[in-house]
């Protein structure tokens, strides 16, 4: 039985018999149950009997049945629909797209329609970037995947992809003010990938690639920062990239290291390894060990793919060789955006005095963060339930927003660094501590912040 | 100096000395310079100063400079910042996209992002139809321009398209409750035009074409409707086709003459020629003779283009050769849809007794409608200033509606004509006149008795 978790919350239609202690029988059921009820509301009501309808957190699918079924099992209750909340938030889509323009009678639509609108195309036509004043260019983001690499749920396709983005661009609208569109593609070809968005890109801002399987996402977005005047950025590898370097800035401050001296094993060397890995080294890091399902990759290793060739190139000054284990002992610092349980607890244990462990595979980690917290002084993962949450949401919605702000053409390095600089400094010297290295989503700033830092850095490129 | 519009319409800033007749001082000057005042705002007030915000529809830019030198000249009055009302209509773009889903707290993170949407994720991968329940597929349709012929203007390119397509996608909101999106493609070949919907329709739930121009129209509509299994309407063909339908139907009813026994001539063998022929022909049509700049279409023309060569197969029952002036002699019905001022006053003169006139040609009609009064009983225009306004706004959002609600996959001539049918039907026989022949788009019941009639049409074929 897992732990309850809205994700997988029920409500239950039921009715029973009208008499006091009604309610607080079911709902004794449900926890006995192993559901935590979250709401009750009363649907209808007659003489003897009471409709309600009863939400709760469950521990998945087969915990669901079994809270059904206790229910079913209660002297004078009839269970009616059971809903699922996460499918009931998903009915219709998440999205809608509205008129900014009223358009209440004719003259209305002389205005925004034709004949007014001629004079509009006209301007733009003649003068592109009035583009960026006077229509949805302005401030609109194309959410873009293949479907190939889903959250960790894999090859999914286009429309196994649109909820994932088009919560995605929600989340835009909601911490950035962004009106971003989710534009799921029917195919995974590379070529035919890159034309696709250079065809529909005259629309947009920005290009946020997402879900996009390695090794096809690094040409993709490579080709694409080539071709486009406007900033592509690949969320899985460089929003991933900038949280985690915010959040291991803020752990080496409470354990008293510094990034130039500490030693670091990565474990993952994919879409967001490669991205991590990159800011790590343009923040400053000196001595970074890079494993993949083969082990620490080293230069002699046979049959390198050009991407880890690149990444031998860049790491590894001790000439590691070997495993996970071997490459550990008396490391400061291990980051994984790799395999679950793959950690052992010795392997921690075996680390450095005072070391930092970021278990980021998704959704289970590296090693469960509370038994790395036994000898690591600073733990973080991916997940929600935990302490020191390493999510995207606190880095793609202000990024954006930065970008847009600027009118910046491209994404840098140092734009990345800047944000994941001011990103780590929202969190104040007074409330940093070793489960507080990253803020909340809904802290106020965040956005605002990183956003600002974005604005700043772009415009000093330009 | 033009008739003045709305979408010629300035605001002015000017200051004037407050005394009692100062604001018709200055009202009756702009009306004098040929401007009519629509608002004036006190946007500010000193003890002897007096700021307003004055705003008047104008004949164009000259009228509107010499409204504003006319304003100079006045004793006391001096002049700020001159703004176009259309301009200011369209700061910032015409749509926005925004969350259906409240994003307050963690738990509503959990609902509609990670972990929650992995499931809703999995269920459209494994259940595709579930999409147009659980995802903005259900209601969302892409606008596609590649800019080509963008209204009466020529070829602007995608982001000279694009303003329009923003207007196009606000009327599918106003009008029928649809979330439109504006794809402006950068690209007009057609192979890539049709490679880049394809892969950008898991998305959408149709595919409105616009403002591409013929011939290139056609094979991309042709092609798309195979490779998709989503509806995909032109709307310069069908939408206009609807509409002249409608307004045929009712013109025939008000003159008493039958559809399957008048003459008819159409000037324009483009996108809407072709599209309006289509319909005239399957309505019941069986005497129409078609020109383009080069004359009658008739078999023996040389050099005919294939798609010529189809239009001369199904008409000009009569043999004709020659000019307008030549065919038109007779006629019950001339419909245009080519280019201004090509039909003279002689030519209407000529037609048979109670004929019809169509100028549709825009912004300038094949012939004045006033000049056109004079001879036929019932005179249409693509004008807003004249009566019997043929206007696509009657007709593609009720279609898309119906085609939506249906969850049609193809777009068949039995329902644009039901959508035709429906659409003249709106107009009771105690409303309809000579200039009463369609109603207008803000009729409360013009787009859900078109969204009933395709949606009945649609269900009726699968």
């Amino acid at each position: 039985m897992s732990a309850p978790s809205v994700s997988y919350s029920i409500t239950i239609r039921l009715e029973i018999t009208a008499q006091p202690a009604a309610v607080s029988t079911v709902t004794a059921v449900v926890e006995r149950a192993g559901g935590v009820v979250t709401a009750v509301d009363v649907s209808a009501s007659g003489i003897d009997r009471l409709q309600l309808d009863l939400t709760c957190a469950t521990g998945g699918e087969d915990d669901a049945a079994r809270i059904v079924e206790a229910l079913r099992g209660v002297d004078g209750v009839t269970i009616g629909r059971v809903s699922d909340r996460v499918f009931l938030a998903h009915l219709g889509g998440k999205l809608s797209i509205e008129s900014r323009v009223p358009i209440r009678h004719r003259d209305d639509l002389s205005l925004i329609y034709t004949p007014g609108v001629a004079r509009v195309s006209q301007q733009v036509a003649a003068h592109p970037e009035d583009a960026s004043r006077l229509t949805i260019k302005r401030n609109t983001v194309a959410v873009v995947s293949d479907g190939s690499a889903v959250l960790g749920l894999g090859n999914l396709g286009a429309l196994g992809a649109l909820p994932v983005m088009e919560g995605k661009a929600a989340l835009f609208k909601r911490f950035a003010g962004i009106d971003a569109f989710p534009l799921c593609l029917d195919t995974q070809d590379v070529d035919e990938i890159v034309a696709t968005v250079r065809h529909v890109s005259p629309v947009f801002a920005g290009i946020n690639l997402e879900d996009i399987s390695a090794p096809r996402c690094f040409e993709i977005e490579a080709r694409l920062r080539a071709e486009l005047d406007i900033p592509v950025f690949h969320d899985d590898q460089h929003g991933t990239g900038i949280v985690a370097l915010a959040a291991l800035t803020n752990a080496l401050t409470v354990v008293g290291k510094r990034i130039e001296d500490v030693r670091i094993v990565q474990s993952g060397a994919g879409a967001a390894g490669s991205a991590i890995l990159r800011l790590l080294l343009a923040a400053g890091a000196r001595d970074v060990t890079v494993l993949d399902v083969e082990g620490v990759i080293h230069h002699e290793r046979p049959g390198l793919a050009p991407e880890l060739a690149a990444i031998a190139a860049l790491t590894n000054p001790r000439g590691a060789r070997g495993t996970l284990s071997d490459a550990i002992v008396g490391a400061d610092v291990f980051i994984g955006v790799s395999a679950p349980n793959i950690l052992t607890e010795r392997d921690v244990a075996s680390m450095a005095h005072d070391s930092i462990v970021f278990a980021l595979a998704n959704p289970v980690p590296e090693i469960d963060p509370a038994i790395a917290a036994n000898y690591a002084a600073v733990v973080a993962s991916g997940r929600s339930d935990f302490a020191n949450q390493i999510n995207n949401v606190l880095a793609f919605p202000g990024v954006f927003r930065g970008l847009l702000d600027a009118r910046s053409h491209k994404v840098t390095d140092d734009l990345l660094l800047a944000a994941a600089r001011a990103l780590a400094a929202v969190v104040t010297p007074e409330e940093l501590n070793p489960t507080y290295i990253v803020p909340s989503v809904f802290h106020p700033e965040v956005h605002t912040t990183v956003a600002r830092a974005v604005q700043e850095a772009a415009q000093a490129t330009t």
